[in-house]
This record gives C-alpha cells, structure tokens and sequence, in this order.
C-alpha cells in the first residue's frame, strides 16, 4: 500500500515535464525514504536522476519498497489535469497493475481520479559515487536556460569554461562564433540572481547542446541550477526542488576532435 | 431594410467563434423580435440555436421577416476586423444579395464597412419542445471547458452522471480511466463560480468529446453553463448572452455498446 | 576601425526584425556620419532604407567610410541573444572578414561576443531625391498594421485614399469589399494616437497589401508611421527611430487594371 500526498502538487506537475523529453518510460521507486526515478535518456547518452524526500510530503506511506514502471508521456497527460494549486495523491495497491493520481481542488469541490496502467520496465541501477569536482558554477536557472538556447542558434556544442572570475559559455557554427562570460556575483539582497564559482582547478569541458537544452526544461523547478564539472567525470545539471530533492541530470563531455586538439579553443 | 445596432459588439464576435467550428453556412433570421440561426453541424450530429432579442440592441429595425445565407468563416474573417470595444451595426437592404457589417471605434474616429455577399442555403427549421430533464447541472464554463478538454487527453467519451451530491465526468481509453467530481457549491458571494445541481431523477449519459469540445468555443460568452439531461433527450448545453439572448448546443446521447452494457460504467 | 557602442541595444534588434523579412542580405554603410543601409527586398519590388545617425551612439568611431555586406538572418539570430536591456557594440577591424557585436548586461555581469563572417555583395547605391508629395498621413503605427492585417483576411490590394477628412483603406475579394475610414484627429494629450493629413490634392492609389504588411514588422519601432503619396512616386512607408534616424519603405503603385479603370474604385 502506497499514498503519498502532495500539497504543492504543482511541483509534481513540474517534474515530469522536466524529465519527460529526456525519458520515455521510467520505474519510479518508493520507499520508506523517498519517491525516485533513475533512468537513462532514450538514446542512452544521458542520465536523469530525481528524488522526492518522504519528508516533503503532507502525509507519506510506504509499506514495502515498490517500483513502479510508467510512460512519461502518460503520465503527463495525467498530471497536466491536476489545477497547479491541487492537492496530489499518489496511490497504489500491493500487486496493483495501476497507479492512481488524486488531483483535489483548494476548496474540495473538485476531486478528480485518474488510474493508469503500470509497465514492466527492465532497468538496472547504476550506483553514482559522490565524487570531487574542479569547478561547481550556481547560476540562475533561467540565465543557464537563455544561454543554452541562445547559443544553439549559433552552434551544437558548448564549451563551459571556468576561470576564478566567472563562467564561459563558447560555441561556433557556420555563421560565426559566440562566447558569453557570466562573472562571479553574490548579490546578497537577491540570492536567487547571484552566480558564484567555486573552482578548485580550472576546466574547459564540450558537451552537446542538444541535451543542456533539455535539461533546462526544469527550470520551473528551481531559480538557481548548480553545475558541477570535473575533467574526468560527467557534468551534473542539478535543480534543488523546494526542500525536498532534486533532478539531477549527468552528461559526459564531447571528446574533442583531433583538428580541435591542434588549435585548442578558448 | 435591416439596421440592428449593437453597442457590445464583442459579444457578436463571441457569438461567431462559438458557433462556426461546427457549423460553415447557416441562414441568420432575421424577425422583428430577434435576430436568431438554427443549424445542425456538418455532420448532421449536433445543433446550433442561437438568439439575440431585438431588446439587447441599441437600435433595432427589421421592417419584414429575411433570412440572410452566410458562411460563418467569411463572416468571422470580417468580424475579427472589429476592434473589441467597437460598435457594430448589421445592415441589409431588401432584395440585396449582400449584408453589410460597420465597425465604430469608441472614439468615432476610425468607421469600417464591410460588405459580405450572402448565399442560398437549404434549410429546415426544426421545433425543438420544451421539454422536462431529469436533471439540470449549472457550473463555471472555464471549469466545464477545462474538464472537456483534460478528459479529452484520456478518451474519446465522456459519461455525465448526477447525483445529489454534484456530477461526475468519467472516461476510459488506452493508457487508463479518468473520473472528475464537481461537488454542488452555492456560494453565494461569487455566483458565477457557483456549482449546482436540480436533480429528479439520477441519470448517467454518454457523449462524443469531439462535440463537447466545440461547444466549449462558446466559454467567452457567460460565466456560466447550463447543461439539461435525460435519458430519452438530447443534452442541451446553454450559455447564457448577457440579458440578450443564448446560445444552445444539441447533442444526442451515444448508445453504449454492447460489451459495455455487460459491464456497466459508474 | 569601427566600435559603435549603442546604450539602448534593442533598437538595433528592432531594426533587423524590421527589415529582415524583406531583405536577405544587404551592405551597411559606416561613415563618420552614420549607420545607414540601402536595399532592394529579393524580388527587387521594394526599397529599403535604414539611417542611424552618428549622434544617437553613446560612442561612435569610424575611421574610414566601410561598408559590410551581411546576411541580415544572421544577423538576427546573433542580435536576438542580447537582452533588451543591453547594450550593444558593433567592432569591426579594417580588412577583417567579420564584425563583432558585443552584448554588455546593464549590470554588467553577463558579456557576449558574437563574431559574424562578412559577405561580398554586389549592391548600387540608389540616389532617392527628395520630392513633394500629394498627401502626407501620420497615424499610429499599430493602426496601420492592423488596417493592413484585417484588409489581408479580405483582399490582396489595398486602395489608399487621402481627402481632407482623412484617409480611407479599402480592398476587396472573393468574399466581399472592406473600406475602412480614419478621421483627422489631433489629440493633444496624447499626441501618438493622433492621425493627421496633410493634402495638397486628393490621391487614391493601388499597393500590394504582402509589402504593407511586411512594412508593418517596423510597428515597434515608433508609435507613429508616416505615409507620403504621390501620383507619380513610389508611396515612403517611414517609421522614425528616437532621435537617431529612420527605417523608410519605398513601393510603387501598382498600375489598375483595365477592367479596373473603366469602373474606377473608391
């Protein structure tokens, strides 16, 4: 038996559609601690990890760890029918085939109940070690959205390198080239405009814009996304989720090519 | 001679986009009590009846019953050429074989005419009875447009049941089944956002969402939908114009099928 | 060496979305004086002419008169990562095949560059001699553009009348006709909205609505347009630019037709 409800059901909402283009189908697993998805993007180039603390829920019961398969898009549709100031619950029944989503208006004059089929989903686990990274940039979210989708008229790939003064963002394609520097900037009276850089080494890492675009689709989610980048590791795209959790997004860098390794960019 | 003076001349554009989705060509009647258009939908299904009382007009004069042929998409092309706070008068001359439609701006500053050619349309006009319904649900019109539109992601029907307690959507399709309760809620400081229900008799229809979907076009017109059930008529779906007139859709019920009369839905 | 630094960066975006539909790729000319542009669209029916005075720029360096031949999409996509409240630099080197185009946020955390590759382009400058014209419209912009928008949903053609109380568009197609009449009008209070004309002799003159409304992409860029018509002249579609200059649109009349000309128009 499962039921976990959710006042901010808007944040739900939310989530899927900062996931759902990366994924397709999913297991979402509950337990005594927490609501969670791992999985890999369709092409298996990316990793999308989510976590929803029990803690965060209004009221959290889990009787038995249980992992539940779901289509993305499915469920989409589903929550989208959710008012964004409903009241979620998320229900199922041990040996259940369906999940239940229960969407209650502010004033309870409006209870909606919306079942879906549960999927057999092969999937495995992969543990992500906590690891050190040379560089951690906090940044607004909506900055890291603009800059992604900005430089994406221009070119596929972009270089994020960080220095002590800030971040650079680079790219270049037939039209030309482009290069936006945020600088280092604590704004203290608005914490959730500031950009800071930690960096423990300096790094210049290539990835496929492509997939930064995608990840910014959970921008609603948070006004700051933490980036963190090591030389040897996956980059982690990470929007915090109230005080609940995140989405974690992990990609590795671009090799880069030999013709680039001779004329060293940026 | 034809001069019918609308100081709200929105409400004719409303009036126009609520109705042309389903029906191309109708014959508009013109008589000295109204101005009304009683039309079936292309595909014979539902029914379009609108009326708009010559009280409702600023100035009102229609010296013999016409009945002027349009096609309703032309007439919307002309009507979106109407500012929003603009004044529309409809004119026509006996025995022309056009409708001319004037805009005013508030300021008088800025007068449109346009001239539409009018058409033959072949037409029935069918008495449509009074009649007594089981039961008479009266709901916000964004709810009930919102509830067409979600289930709509689900299914491809929708059973409309009432009890005392308020009316339930439900629908089924391939990824799961979806049921919304509207509880009854009379609150009287804020009538428009009011749910009731005048129950005799409890009944449980099923209809084709396509239609509903067309018929919610016409949420702009009123805050409010009446929507009149009973087992052996049409459903009516009526939005009130300001103290003018409505706009009333006609939608026979779908037999269910035989595998679901084995297993009877709600 | 070229580095024209404009505070108010948004202009320069204004201009290209104006002009961008018209031309694909066009010369701008630097000289100590100015910013300016001449251009045929592709199908050489309109002219385009752009004028950004020296003295509008915070900075203006142009040690030689330059001109640089750009494609005007491009263009576009580098000048739509600026934000709207920052200010751009354009930076060109003497013999360099590109241009610099530097995007500085007002609190000058965030600066791009963008580097764009220049083109060859064989283009003769056109003397446009100053001329009289028969009649002089100033209405606001966005009227214009909806007259021009609404007329589109009717007609190909627009007919632009000028008498001494006002100007009168009319078109007419398949459906019907449409002529809409703006009044004289000089508001004082709010001397943006006003329309004003200035008639030496009454003219009435045919043009394809496709280029007005192309023409109209200028809207944004000032509250009021000018129309200047004559007889014998291509009508000057003119959007002013603040204190800096001008986007000017040159079409010419199309000539009616015979079966025009026998039942003159308007």
């Amino acid at each position: 038996m499962l039921e976990l409800r959710l006042v901010q059901g808007s944040l739900l909402k939310k989530v899927l559609e900062a996931i759902r283009e990366l994924v397709n189908d999913a297991n979402f697993d509950c337990s005594s601690t927490g609501f969670s998805l791992q999985a890999m993007d369709s092409s298996h180039v990316a990793l999308v990890a989510l976590l929803l603390r029990s803690e965060g829920f209004e009221h959290y019961r889990c009787d038995r760890n249980i992992s539940m398969g779901m289509n993305l898009n499915n469920m989409a549709k589903m929550l989208r029918c959710a008012g964004n100031d409903d009241i979620i619950t998320v229900k199922g029944d041990d040996g259940s085939d369906t999940v239940t989503f229960m969407f209650e208006s502010p004033t309870q004059d409006k209870i909606s109940d919306f079942e879906m089929k549960l999927m057999d989903i092969d999937s495995e686990h992969l543990g992500i070690p906590e690891a050190e990274y040379h560089a951690i940039v906090r940044m607004p979210s909506a900055e890291f959205a603009r800059i992604c989708k900005d430089l994406s008229s221009i070119g596929d790939t972009v270089v994020i390198s960080v220095t002590k003064e800030g971040v650079k963002f680079s790219t270049k394609g037939d039209i030309g080239t482009a290069n936006i520097v945020c600088r280092q900037n604590s704004s203290v009276d608005k914490p959730e405009e500031s950009t800071t850089v930690e960096m423990h080494e300096p790094v210049s890492l290539t990835f496929a814009l492509r997939y930064m675009n995608s990840f910014t689709k959970a921008t609603p989610l948070s006004s700051q996304v933490t980036i963190s980048l090591s030389n040897e590791l996956p980059v982690v795209v990470e929007y915090k989720i109230a005080e609940m959790g995140y989405v974690r997004f992990y990609l590795a860098p671009k090799i880069e090519e030999e013709e680039e390794e001779t004329k060293p960019e940026v």
